[in-house]
């Protein structure tokens, strides 16, 4: 049975800093009608990313920012509920980029259908969607990493950063992970096989934990943080070092001026390479990492932990945790149960 | 005639900060007798270098440090004075890293043969040496510049930007040159056909300034100087920006920490790249970049500037020079004419 009404979470003022509650908006709306070639999407898990805190800004960047007033949107594994399109029916599992609602109306270019395998429906916002193909063009089209060499990843027990460490043991790294719980070490250690995990939250002298991590040097850093987690990493840079830059979420909410040590001079004296990207800098080599990614799944080659928060109502709260690291890998919340 | 007695010029003392007199000596010495394979090579040209700098220092970098109390090194065209060696004969020219004395032994693998043509002599310090090389791999090989494109470079009137900004008119590209005097941006304007130049020490506001004279945005940054010239034209990158990074001379002199925005944000925005090179990691394709440099400087398509300071005695004040851009173009000095 599809309700009538159905609640859409907006951004009703551009936030300033850390985001408030009084920044987003739970309005109660019509569930609408598909017209013809349009899909009815049942919204069955949301995923909730950093990167979103840019877009609430009005500053420019590689997305539009969210309109004020208007649904906030990201990644959604919904059912389709009710299909005027040949290409999908009732029942349908399908994956798109669409609004914070129950349900939404999604044309058949926003959404392409999944394997309807009920335990890997969240997979395909995380270890199976545009997280691990984050984690799988950032390291290996720009880090390159070799084997034997060092690779250090931070925010290492999120969604991405989890998935760049195991991939980096698969292409015969030495892996050492940064994450903010001695919980996340031992996972990042014990069920992730990482060579070494690095607490943060316990370190005062970074840049000498990791020399002690990475007796090496550092061959490749994964950027997932920024701040002065970044800049002990890119100080110890070995020649020819490279830094695939994904996420500075330390700096995310700040506003004050983000300042560190200028990276010219290391730069320099290590040849080594800073590269910025996003997901969608790869798209047309989605179906290599997709199916890469799938495979070493399916070899149990891959571990993913999904972080899932129950209920609409918790949609914002679970996006504000994700700046407070209380989520061990993906961070999703689950809508609605699969319609039996 | 070969004298019996020479200078050569010492580091006595780790410089802090901006290197003072009493770093170097002035040491009187004995001319050397090659023996065999060994040749005796009278300088003409040293090449001072602002790279110089860090090797003065004792921190780990892509060169060792020099040592104290022994002569510095650099870039040298000299005569051969007298060969010990089937390859090289009494008066022949040549190109080297040898010490900063009048008189030098080198071993046949330290030095090759140039042309004669007394014209070019001090180009093989300049535009057809590690200079010309330096501007050539930077900018084609990290930097990419394409037709119609926005390349800026800083310390655009020195020995390498002034390279880099002409190849990359060459190239078609839109290239506007930061420097530190009018002289200079007339220099760059009228005589080297840079379509816009920036004197940074009459800019207030480099950013607004930059943005004035790039109203698309910056494509390719070529990154001699760093500090604020830096943080404003990265600020400025556009979507897949490439940042050549060469030098950071600004910096070279700094006691305290040279601190400045973080890059990772701006980098994620743009999926924009920033590298560290130094010329020898291309030491495999030189000849490749010195045929093509030769090329087009016969071809009338590359003009290049030396500022000469006349005599051994001069050379640390030539060095010193550079810090305050008191060369335009290629800093030498000449320490002696060839034999008649």
């Amino acid at each position: 049975m599809i309700p009538s009404k159905q609640k859409q979470i907006q951004l009703v003022s551009r936030p300033v800093g850390m985001p408030k509650d009084d920044d987003f908006l739970y309005k109660e709306i019509e569930v609408p009608q598909p017209s013809k070639g349009e899909i009815l999407v049942k919204t069955l898990y949301l995923s909730v990313d950093p990167y979103m805190r840019g877009r609430m800004s009005d500053a420019k960047s590689y997305v539009e920012p969210f309109a004020l007033n208007e649904p906030l949107a990201g990644g959604v594994v919904g059912e389709v509920a009710q299909s005027q399109s040949e290409h999908f029916k009732k029942g349908d599992f399908i994956v798109g980029m669409l609004p914070w609602q129950e349900y939404s109306i999604a044309s058949e270019k926003e959404i392409r259908s999944i394997s309807p395998d009920p335990s890997l429906l969240s997979a395909h916002l995380s270890v199976l969607g545009l997280t691990g193909l984050t984690a799988y063009f950032g390291l290996l089209d720009i880090g390159q990493p070799k084997e034997g060499e060092t690779v250090v990843v931070s925010g290492a027990a999120g969604a991405v950063g989890s998935i760049v460490g195991q991939i980096a043991k698969i292409k015969g790294a030495r892996v050492v992970g940064i994450a903010g719980s001695e919980e996340k070490v031992h996972y990042l250690k014990d069920t992730l096989g990482f060579d070494e995990a690095i607490n943060y939250k316990e370190t005062n002298d970074m840049q000498a934990a990791l020399k002690e991590a990475c007796p090496n040097g550092i061959d490749v850093y994964f950027e997932n943080v920024g701040g002065e987690i970044g800049d002990a990493a890119i100080s110890l840079l070995n020649k020819h070092g490279r830094v695939p830059v994904c996420g500075a979420i330390s700096s995310y909410n700040k506003t004050e001026m983000d300042l560190g040590p200028r990276v010219q001079s290391k730069l320099i004296k290590t040849s080594s390479l800073m590269k910025g990207f996003v997901v969608n800098d790869y798209n047309d080599r989605f179906k290599e990492g997709a199916t890469q990614l799938g495979q070493w799944l399916s070899e149990g080659k891959l571990q993913y932990e999904e972080t899932i928060t129950e209920g609409i109502d918790n949609v914002t709260d679970a996006f504000l945790g994700l700046f407070e690291g209380k989520n061990l890998g993906k961070q999703l919340v689950k809508v609605a149960e699969p319609t039996k």
